[in-house]
């Protein structure tokens, strides 16, 4: 068994799971930090495990091209390269071939691209997407898929699509080691019967786990989720669900409400080290001058390190100051503040009163 | 009392001594990780406990500028600042106004410099430099004195030697906290007999240690000894004595031998950001290509956090990624090899055994 539903909500498609991996269980709804580059920005895996991480985010793209699958296969894969033994998923490399390289050429093989860091020629296809997970010993491998912009047409979008099917057959066909989750991601855009259609095609050929591609890309938040809504009740429930990319709280609050369990982005982590600080109050920007002799802690609801330790004040100076321990402290509060988001919701979700408490997330808001 | 002599090795000057500040007991040889901006780099107050570090060196031009001392003093003070309870000294500014300001004019009344940040004009005065001190809290406070190039002229070191005799005496009278400690600064370049009438000057005030400044400015190694050698007698044994910016493990070793007390350097921490590593062999380059498949530790003889947990493999890629973890892993390494070093020193002495350490200490590098 791959995943568990172990409480649903009856106000909502809003559930609690356990997902099952070779490196430990991970409660569900979960958000995963994203270690791009085998590191979660500025943290030690020890400050991951204190922040409530249960699983991180690694990704593909990176990592094969610096510093390449077969030598950190050769050092034991990635959790021993980077001292992480908490499970891992790995992205499929697709969406950065699309944002990060200069020179993209899709074809049926693959995409062709060029590494944003020595200009190098690749082409990244199907079966290298597993051959690297596979290496770094991803716990959950996503299969390739295409990434189109926002807005598409629906000629463009449903070739895109058709086209991630069949890569996601070939990632089937080329998966080896069987211990290794293996999650394919659905694309269609914005066009509910190309969704309809992805994920029919993909739940016919059986995955672990199913990921909603191709959104958190542009568009409006209420497309975002019309198109989660429409999807989310045609994958089965004995099935994950992933969202990838998303995204703010209340974007996860409400993907949550809506059946989604696994998410990743890179807000809290990039977010911080741009002095942007997330809060049960909202969000606050700490080189704000109004912070310079402020002597309470960045939220005083937050239980954690930062918030128990150091003054706004400091954290002000430290980031005009561009010290190093800024972008550091930034980072494990941040993530603290989603993974302990997550926390709340999995406890409310198990007492069923998922409903309550996205009112009063909405209130604590309002009211400052 | 301020300091104890508790054993003097019997073939060299080396000795163990205690020094008793506001914040706590320090054991001396010391080395003062260096926390110019109201941080050691990268690192929180825990890392720096972790590391072995007893008394942290925080820069008096550098928070006189930003954030200033008066907002500090008004948050409780530099230790309540950054989260620090452990002893702090503060350098008085005058190096930093030698060394970083653009605009620089020495007059009897004090430094006249411009602030590197936003180049506004501010004069540092001996009373100023006490005051920023007395603010910021530091449990040891330092003169204001006059720092001059290498080499200078016996008449230019003998001006600036007389000059900084009177602004310690301007020091001294402007000391309000009687519990802060404040030392003396010596100067005298790298003349013998100025030397000597620095230190007899200072001594006659009576501070509460004292520094011999102006060294390691691009002087030979063999001078900085020599230096060493000829003033360090002059001081009585109920002193500790502090040499300002040194320096390289061999340095330090060195300089114990002849019977200093305290050090200060930005070597550890800075290397550690150029990739620069310390071990019990000599040092390292981290991203050299050798280390690109290496599964050891930085040093198979280090038992520090970083040692354990981490391979060279993953630490060359995270310098050659910049990823910010590299930073940090890195200058937790340096510090923990300068801290740790400091503490065999004192058990060397201890067992009165420092000559034999001595002689270990340059055979282990000659090994390899």
């Amino acid at each position: 068994m791959v995943f568990e539903e172990i409480k649903a909500s009856r106000q909502s498609f809003a559930r609690r799971g356990r997902l099952y991996t070779f490196h430990g269980i991970v409660e569900t709804p979960v958000f995963m930090p994203v270690g791009t580059q085998a590191t979660v920005k500025s943290l030690t895996p020890e400050d991951l495990i204190s922040c409530g991480a249960q699983i991180i985010l690694g990704n593909t793209y990176h990592l094969y091209l610096r510093p390449g699958h077969r030598l950190i296969e050769s050092l034991g894969g990635l959790h021993s390269f980077m001292g992480w033994s908490g499970p891992i998923l790995t992205d499929s490399g697709g969406f950065q071939v699309f944002s990060l390289s200069p020179l993209r050429k899709i074809r049926e093989e693959g995409a062709i691209f060029r590494s944003h860091i020595d200009g190098s020629l690749h082409e990244l296809t199907p079966e290298l997407a597993i051959e690297v997970q596979e290496s770094l010993g991803a716990d959950i491998m996503m299969c390739l898929d295409t990434c189109i912009p926002y807005p598409s047409s629906f000629q463009d979008t449903q070739k895109a699509t058709d086209l991630t099917e069949r890569w996601a057959k070939r990632c089937l066909d080329a998966r080896k080691r069987d211990e290794l989750l293996l999650f394919a991601i659905a694309q269609g855009g914005m066009y509910p019967e190309l969704r309809r259609h992805s994920i029919q095609g993909l739940l016919k050929m059986g995955f672990d786990g199913y990921a909603l591609g191709g959104l958190s890309v542009g568009e409006p938040k209420e497309l975002l989720l019309k198109i989660i809504e429409d999807s989310r009740p045609l994958i089965p429930s004995r099935f994950p669900v992933y969202v990838m990319g998303v995204g703010t709280p209340e974007d996860i609050v409400e993907c949550v409400y809506r059946g989604i369990d696994m998410f990743d982005c890179v807000m809290p982590t990039r977010n911080a080290r741009n002095g942007m600080l997330f809060t049960s109050f909202g969000r606050i920007v700490i080189k704000n001058a109004r912070f310079a002799r402020d002597e309470g802690p960045i939220d005083p609801n937050c239980n954690c390190y930062v918030c128990n330790r150091f003054s706004r004040a400091y954290l002000r100076h430290l980031f005009i100051a561009k010290e190093l321990l800024a972008y550091r402290l930034n980072t494990y509060h941040n993530l603290y503040y989603y993974l302990n988001l997550m926390k709340d919701i999995r406890n409310a979700i198990e007492r069923d009163e998922f409903e309550v408490f996205r009112k009063n997330f909405y209130m604590k808001r309002e009211g400052t």
